[in-house]
């Protein structure tokens, strides 16, 4: 099963809640199982780099179905994947990207939020993942 | 001015209602006046290779003020513009990009459409970048 | 707003004077709100290597309304944004990028300078960035 | 020898002065025997577009010493560089990239323009590359 986009847009909407009942402002991508853009929204005066940090870290999340932080701890200079951020095209390992599961637990996609401190990233791509 | 994420969203839902109504599957992608991505949406079934055209055709629509087609006619063979698609990390010089102006008439963003014959992307984008 | 070619021509002819002043040879970039590049100028014998760094410092400076090196001390390993140098096709995160404010004090583009130590191409960019 | 910045500084402004004249609104790029920047300037309301394109003509003009306009009869279809615009990151070999000489009659870099028809790109790359 992939993602729909009703789905998506689901998700996309639970974050930009939660990102405004935190005083955030995000970019949100939401990514199918092939780690391809199925929705994206950036919220007015958002930081432009943000953009890609978002889409980079739903890729992140569903090339290895995990969240993003959780790679960022084997990467650092003596852990076991150093610099494996270099590898397809660039990957981001601190926090806001989280896989997203179906009712019956399966891994259709992932989400990416950037736009704050990396807890504020996190909560509001958690917040979106558990939307469906 | 520069496009807002609700002015981004409504041309997303205008275009997804056009699609929709000629029976087509599209990508929909919505950039600000500095060609940069605000809004996107994969109709569930769109062809996967049309992401990327749908952002290049919203790009190229804001890099020019220009419906994308009207390029196209340009860089034949032996035309004045000659490969110009080879230029802003690839542009897409056929019909489904469209600029998209507020109320007084100004150019704020761009739409792009893709996913079916040249003539629907076209239309698709055009509801899209009707709906301000 | 956005930034003028006056303004950064201005801007430009400021951080020149600063760099002769301090003995140093610079690359000298002005972007735009969307990281556009509206003006340039590589001073005789300045650093090749500096003008894509240059353009990348106002870039990043941009990309997230901040002075380059704030960056920096977020990206260190074990820091929470390591590694974000990897997005953006290619952030510099040490000092050197600065943003712009006009009059009213919005943010309406970045400067980035590069050819000497870290200080002196922030001290330069921040005399830039003070024309206005 | 190279270009200065002086000279450069000098092939812009009247590239500036001649595209005010004849109406029109440029992207002006110089480039050095290595074909790197040494100065830019993009004109307000000039298209985004040309900005990529300007530095292209300048590079393609000076890393074959030719107005890039007579590539661009080698490169149709059937002709002896068909597709040569693939090479070097991207050529642009449409008119508006002029090579610049100093008063020995040697080449130290080129100019390139773009943001018009490509007859008025070349009328201003012809006047900034006569100002040494």
């Amino acid at each position: 099963m992939d993602i729909t986009l009703e789905q998506a847009e689901k998700i996309v909407a639970a974050a930009k809640t939660k990102a405004k009942e935190i005083d955030t402002l995000m970019n949100i991508a939401v990514v199918d199982r092939g780690v391809h853009l199925v929705a994206f929204a950036r919220m007015d005066g958002a930081w432009l780099g943000s953009l890609d940090i978002a889409i980079k870290k739903a890729k992140t999340a569903k090339l290895f179905n995990i969240n993003t932080g959780d790679i960022g701890a084997l990467s650092q200079p003596g852990a076991s994947l150093y610099n494996i951020e270099l590898s397809n095209g660039g990957l981001i390992s601190f926090p806001g990207g989280v896989p997203v599961k179906n009712t019956a637990g399966e891994i259709i996609g992932a989400i990416g939020v950037s736009g704050s401190s990396v807890e504020n990233d996190h909560a509001v791509a958690e917040a979106g993942s558990l939307a469906l």
